[in-house]
């Protein structure tokens, strides 16, 4: 089907054009159609038929300009091809994590998957300081699956260079994540948000640094050329759909084979973010706490993860042959990789924490906090604790080195705060 | 026209079809074909008409096997797409430093360019005891130009990963780089060479260094997953053609988007591996002089161009945006940038004398001399000087600590030899 922008009045048609789900919904001629509206890039519907609404499905389509922008920031639909490839991947490797796929149509940019009904997205419940028991168990077995098995550390070298020849060409949003994460936060840039009191900082002090900008600068040269494995390339907290017993990883528009730090680093980014939210939010440090448990959980359990399928590996991969290494040298092999990646997860983590407390689309966690002075405290502490991961990152060599930045750093900013 | 093997019979209808060389060759009937026998991958021939030699071209056609095995090794024919590819590049950025292309045919995995008739392989020059006064001159500007305008400090954004997109799928002749390179010399291999005192010497000895295998490996990652630049992949003395005046660069089939580094130490490799065959070859040193100071001047003359490029450069590329450094900063991170090629260019400059000297297919250099005993001192000394090579690159910040490295080293093994 020729490519057309989908709306209430054609989604039925298409809908019913595609036999799984028209079987799926039954009669398309009563659909419940409700636009979900907080899409940065793409519209998305969650549609039923009336009078049934188990059986709920969520379209997506991509339209070729910035959605929450409008036509005149102009972005190529091809994002959706990536998301497709990407979730298909995903279904194969983690399965229990992702939107089951009913339908995907790369020439109408549109994907229609299985509707998360009883799931709410982590980013709202973090801010509701709701406490997820199984959503770092989750996360970790996310990234370490996906990440393990698009690697070389897995694949056979031609395996590897194939699903790389899969998202090259995911070009946009890699040029908006090189942008909106490693360049313009750490300058005067006119797409950068303003408060006042946090500009001043911005300019006077985070800017100053260019030990830091160059420490940035090699994060995002490794972001742009270090092929390690396919990487969500935006797992923030508002990219998992959450409840007590599930954990749902969504929006893999931005996919592509990028370094295997960037995604562990961006979502203990996004938990430290909150865990700075909370400083207003919070009566107390409970779910403060729960949130930087969560951030050190995070590198914890996917390290222990990565590492259990690396150990479980037997048969020879593109990097790693049988015969190269002692056991005891692989043993060492094996943690310098793990360190590295480390090294930059959290390099990465505070680059994020920069680009969402000044870049533009900021966490709500902060941005809805209505007062501007109590809002730019807490924006000036996300860029000090950017500049402190960063410019620590290369030191940091273990988990314990990590906890005690983070705890210093949030024991300190509590006692300004009290 | 669908693919067929050229031969002789077929090669004057062929070369008829195509009006530009029609045109060149005149008389397509009296042709004179010579194959050139040496090449490793493909067939090439030399062509002209019969008392016409000026208007020589060569032909080159890639096979569905390795030529050097035969058909019981396949090896897909579409790496001439990608020769094709990085030749068409090459013309464009470095035109005096590579044949002309006079027909490009990537459905019959033919190309047919300039013939250089002055010009010997730079290899048998070396064996010879040439000097050639322009050749690291030449080689530096290629390597910087090539380098340089095809990384994400020249290019923007989206077509830097165009340019990776067209490179990809170079599977084959990657997966033989990272195999015989970068795995097969340091593990008990069956491909690998053998000659009874270096097998027993890289048995005992060089393969019991997990520290220096752990190297190699950061290193083999590095070529498998860093897309710094377009990369000829092959950059040998056997492919670099010369004469006092000129030089060309040729067969790059290998080409990819790959690190910084590796043209650059392969090239420096081959330098020192030539360096090591003069043991054997000169009365004196002042030959082996020659291309110790070759060595170091292709990192220096490297270096200084390439710094001289990214100085000239006024536009903003994909990594650095205006306004993120001081100009005091950004010099600090060109000098960190540099350095960190060089080490790895080190680093793969020590990789490639060890694939040379116990790989398959080592440098006619060595082992082409036939006393079995006297080959052995000279494959072990390139082994010992690998070890050296990798296992001290990340500590070798200057061209100083490389030239002491080298120096002493070939110093050591005169008195040995004396």
């Amino acid at each position: 089907m020729t490519y057309t922008i989908l709306d209430r009045d054609s989604i039925p048609g298409y809908l019913a054009s595609i036999p799984r789900l028209a079987e799926r919904l039954g009669d398309t001629e009563n659909l419940v159609i409700n636009e979900v509206g907080d899409g940065n890039l793409n519209f998305v519907y969650r549609i039923y038929p009336d009078g049934l609404p188990e059986v709920e499905v969520v379209l997506k389509q991509a339209v070729p300009y910035l959605r929450m922008v409008g036509d005149e920031w102009p972005l190529a639909r091809d994002r959706m091809t990536f998301e497709i490839r990407a979730l298909q991947l995903y279904n194969e490797v983690v399965p229990a994590l992702v939107p089951e796929i009913l339908h995907a149509d790369e020439e109408m940019s549109v994907v229609v998957m299985q509707c998360l009904q009883d799931h709410i997205i982590l980013r709202n419940g973090n801010i509701d300081a709701i406490e997820y028991p199984v959503v770092v168990d989750h996360i970790t077995t996310f990234l370490a699956e996906t990440l393990f098995k698009t690697s070389s550390l897995y694949l056979e070298s031609e395996a590897k260079r194939r699903l790389m020849d899969r998202f090259t060409l995911n070009t946009e949003l890699c040029k908006l994540t090189e942008e909106f994460i490693f360049s313009f936060p750490h300058m005067d840039h006119e797409s950068n948000y303003s408060n006042p009191t946090t500009d001043r900082y911005a300019a006077d002090v985070f800017r100053r640094d260019d030990a830091y900008t160059r420490e940035v600068l090699r994060l995002k040269d490794l972001f742009m050329n270090k092929t390690d494995a396919l990487v969500h390339g935006d797992l923030h907290t508002g990219s998992l759909m959450v409840n007590q017993d599930e954990t749902y990883v969504i929006d893999m528009e931005f996919a592509f084979m990028g370094p295997f730090g960037f995604d562990v680093g961006k979502i203990m980014a996004n938990f430290l973010l909150a865990a700075i939210s909370h400083f207003e939010r919070s009566e107390g440090t409970a779910y403060q706490d729960w949130l930087l448990q969560g951030c050190i959980d995070i590198w914890s359990g996917f390290q222990t993860k990565f590492r259990a399928l690396w150990d479980a590996q037997s048969e020879d991969a593109a990097l790693v042959l049988d015969g190269m290494l002692s056991p005891e040298g692989l043993a060492v092999f094996k943690d310098e990789t793990m360190r590295g990646i480390f090294r930059d997860a959290v390099g990465f983590a505070g680059c994020s924490c920069a680009r969402r407390s000044v870049g533009i689309a900021g966490v709500a966690d902060i941005r809805s906090i209505e007062d501007e002075e109590r809002r730019a405290e807490l924006e000036i502490a996300a860029l000090e604790l950017s500049h402190s991961l960063v410019s620590h990152s290369r030191k940091i060599a273990e988990i314990g080195d990590l906890e005690d930045l983070v705890r210093n750093f949030f024991a300190e900013r509590a006692a300004l705060h009290r």
